[in-house]
């Protein structure tokens, strides 16, 4: 029976992919994504039958990858980031019921959550909430209502679609619902192109963040009421002793 | 100068470490750790000079980090899961202060809630709050209030350190709580041993999850309400159409 593999490969695609996804890559001879995450791979596995769609087209990209795993080959399925945050996991297994004869399997990968608190160094110690602002498939009152609930139970609050060309104040918007709970001096941070070259990082109160402009390709943290910035660092403190 | 990297083993030290985890270990002449994360470790890089410590050691375990670090060597301090989540980065940007020489980075890794969700399907794939069901340095009453405010707002839930020997029933008075916001059907699931030979999953109901005995080594999630079982799956739908 053949397999289709949804693999994360971590932000970037390169070094912060697992052993494991690397392996499975090398195995499947088919490999199916959204065209930019093809074209970080191709480069390291020329040797594949790739089958790219553009974004938007989710569903189409999920039956195109079983219907070759029907023909009988491995089909390795990428994301960027995990597959099963905010990527193609769900999907997968939703319209698998049509092709009862493939089998699907999770491949994790280093989610922006995490691969961005470490470029800003542990922003994600205690408690958090992951929050998407794409309003595409959820409705703005049920992020809302999320943001409200993470702010005034003190999560930290990891922020990901922070906007983007028909959402441009869709940050600012949070910040204002965030800043009825927390100070304006809450410590907070951006990570842009998350282990990618143009790997970059900025760490800034919630005041400044509510003015700032951000894209797609930029994760959002936000701090609990004791976070701090140590040097160029943003530290959520677990509460050790004798710190 | 020297470093002290934090390196995330992901679960289980194995193939779900990332290739920049594994090159960095590989770099590092001095590994330090707490006792079982070494174990897992040492087969594979036997000629380093290891330092372990016991549980609970955390502050001390960190200054033994540095204090290697100050004499000339690169260090790798290694967590299970990831070092930015409920791990040790925080406490070395916390203590880094008394040796300025010293420079911290953070290598990521396949933290539990997203090492355990490929396991069960994909039940991350909506917005989800992350809660340490520990209340060594967090009091229970701030445990209830996220608990609380992430069950009212429909968050699916991921639960760390569900039990212990000492803290038996705080799953089941967890499972009380998010009972006032959600319904007994509530599609739920567990990992145990992630990423390890005897990894384990079960699915089951929220009022079911209520009665069920965990420890240390098992990730909970529990469902938003538009969580499902899909054959033997964990699934939270993300939306699309066409499904």
């Amino acid at each position: 029976m053949s397999k289709v593999y949804v693999v994360g490969l971590g932000p970037g695609a390169g070094e912060q992919m697992t052993i494991q996804a690397k392996k499975v890559l090398s195995s499947c001879p088919v490999i199916v994504g959204y065209t930019v995450y093809i074209e970080l791979i191709q480069k390291e596995f020329p040797e594949k039958e790739y089958v790219s769609t553009p974004m938007r087209q989710e569903v189409e990209r999920c039956k195109l990858a079983f219907e070759e795993a029907m023909k009988g080959k491995d089909v390795a399925m990428v994301c960027s980031g995990d597959a099963g945050v905010y990527g193609m996991a769900g999907l997968l297994y939703e319209l698998g019921d049509k092709y009862p004869q493939v089998e699907v399997e999770v491949i994790p990968g280093i989610t922006a959550a995490t691969g961005g608190a470490a470029v800003l160094g542990a922003p994600l110690m205690h408690d958090f909430a992951v929050i998407s602002l794409s309003d595409l498939l959820t409705s703005w009152e049920q992020i809302e209502k999320r943001l409200d609930a993470a702010a005034e139970a003190d999560f930290v609050i990891c922020l990901y679609n922070p906007s983007s060309k028909k959402r441009s104040d869709y940050l600012r918007l949070a910040c204002e619902r965030i800043l009825k709970y927390r100070a304006a001096d809450t410590v907070c941070g951006i990570v842009r192109n998350i282990g990618r070259e143009e790997e970059s990082y900025k760490i800034l109160s919630l005041g400044e963040l509510k003015n700032t402009k951000t894209d797609m390709f930029t994760t959002v943290y936000i701090g609990n009421s004791s976070t701090k910035q140590i040097g160029e660092y943003m530290v959520t403190p677990r509460g050790y002793k004798g710190v």
